[in-house]
């Protein structure tokens, strides 16, 4: 197995890049080609007292860094020798098998599409991060690469959705919800209320394990393992834990910082409050995946730090030996026939 | 002034609703009439060893009780001596100055608008709930009561929300922002980029201080001082952050109640945890406001406590005192001005 990595995007790059690479090569048995400006790439290296190429791991040269403020659709044509572009490019190329970037999201899914391509059939890539949950994580798809939709987008994300809980998370049967604003069929924009009748027959069918609309307080505490909207409405669900999160721990923080007996306090829990950090961070979960795309893709967060991006090298990993790609792509006549 | 409440409405009616009334009774200097079964609110208060009525504190009949699971739209027509409908009667017709019910908020919404109307010139009521925040409150609208929006619908929000959390909030000039996947102006839906563009030039013209483009994870942590979104990405909004306090809420009663030792860090930090349940608590918000109906209508939570009650009560008292429903109608030729 081949990771290839760009080494050049993302707020701390290319340390964080560099580094979580190095990591990663310790843990997985994979090779690992790291793409980007090859002496920025070697000087984080030798920062780490790294003055050869560990075995297994290389470099591809490319120029170019892709902005983060870059607009999304300009990226083949402004940076052909970006590293994000020649990244894409080896793996369409079958150079490695697989991807993972902390760049733009909106450069990387115009140029994933446009290089690797999307699976046949499949209308349109979805972001697909996985939530922590009570119930150890649920996966939401699409959480804003597709900011309009239609019922057939949801309803290939409700089918691409099941299919890689089932492998990222193991889950047998996934239990696919339909993000909405009420358990009632009848909730919602004539979208979901059309994509609750269509998933509704795919489940009565057996082809999937739909278990009908989910209100957002139910993703967090885990009535689902799936939860299936439209790029806006999932982008709103995954910032606003994100948020509150942020809020919370920032509040949890103060409390234990306010005197002597609360700070013995915060070390008497300290290894719970770890844990449930833990549970919550973005730098455990890694990245996040691009469903859809013909070969994994992932997109790790743009602040990545050493731990989180090798976090996403290991998810890149587990794509690949899991075959999501594949199992899309076979079971399409599936997807497809659910829409008509 | 005088508050009309529903007695009958919400899981805990009709004990929550009465006792709530009578701990707002001893707060507020305003009378209170309890719709609803009068011998079932006599004995809620024979059982708190109440046996003549308190002073300013009256029972106005009604026989029917509005079930949670009824159609919204028939609530009229199915349920004319249902205390929703009787209170808002009441309203209507000046026999109080706001109606505070923990009943059906399609039912109550519907009722409302048919009854006591909306402002002249305001398309759509909306809901307008006090979310917690690092900054104090951020008053969210709409979060659910209308799931399809146009321009003008989110633009009438932005103006009434603004003058609310003047009011509530007690904030001069309150920051208002647009609910969005990005900050950027180009960001979301068509609907979010028109819109983007009325609010900035009503912003431009002093009219509203408008901040652009909010993500959801800026809400909870005090960007804004006002989110405006259409009901459905609104109601993800809201859903989301009390799912994620549910969750982390109960990864800490997990942590703290682990041992000896961690149990005596929770008394170590007994306070400070508890003020921030209070942040987060609907208990202590109260309810929510239909902004844009005539006269204040709020909702209180479906499961609203004895105290949540209350509280939902003070608002309304709050909402009479400081004319927000006036304030609306008087500037309603400004508001027209924005979309036109």
């Amino acid at each position: 197995m081949k990771i290839i990595v760009d080494a050049m995007s993302g707020d701390n790059a290319p340390q964080a890049m560099v580094n979580g690479a190095l990591l990663a090569a310790k843990e997985i048995d994979a090779d690992i080609i790291l793409v980007g400006r090859g002496e920025d790439i070697l000087q984080v290296m030798q920062q780490q007292g790294i003055t050869t190429l560990p075995k297994g791991v290389a470099i591809s040269n490319a120029t170019q860094v892709v902005d983060m403020c870059d607009s999304a659709t300009s990226v083949l044509k402004e940076y052909p020798d970006s590293s994000m572009v020649r990244g894409l490019k080896l793996l369409a190329e079958g150079e490695g098998d697989a991807f993972v970037s902390a760049g733009n999201t909106g450069a990387l899914l115009t140029a994933a599409t446009l290089t690797v391509k999307r699976i046949k059939g499949i209308r349109r890539a979805a972001l697909a991060p996985v939530l922590p949950s009570t119930s150890g994580g649920v996966v939401l798809i699409d959480c804003g690469a597709n900011a309009e939709c239609n019922t057939e987008y949801l309803t290939q994300f409700a089918f691409m959705g099941s299919y890689f809980a089932k492998k990222e998370l193991g889950i047998e049967s996934p239990r696919v919800g339909l993000l909405n604003n009420g358990t009632e069929p009848t909730k919602g924009t004539e979208l979901q209320k059309q994509t609750y009748e269509i998933l509704k027959k795919a489940g009565d069918e057996g082809k999937l394990n739909f278990v009908g609309n989910v209100e957002a307080r139910g993703v967090p505490n885990g009535e689902v393992d799936v939860v299936v909207a439209d790029g806006f409405a999932g982008n709103v669900l995954l910032k606003s834990i994100e948020g509150v999160a942020i809020f919370m721990s920032g509040e949890l923080k103060s409390i234990f910082k306010k005197n002597l007996i609360t700070k013995i306090a915060a070390l008497m829990v300290g290894s719970g409050i770890k844990n449930m950090k833990k549970k919550m961070d973005y730098n455990e979960i890694g990245g996040t995946m691009l469903l859809g795309i013909s070969k994994p893709v992932i997109k790790a967060h743009g602040s990545s730090s050493d731990y989180a991006f090798r976090s996403a090298i290991l998810q890149a990993a587990r794509a690949v030996k899991s075959g999501i790609c594949e199992d899309i792509a076979g079971n399409i006549d599936d997807i497809k026939a659910a829409v008509q």
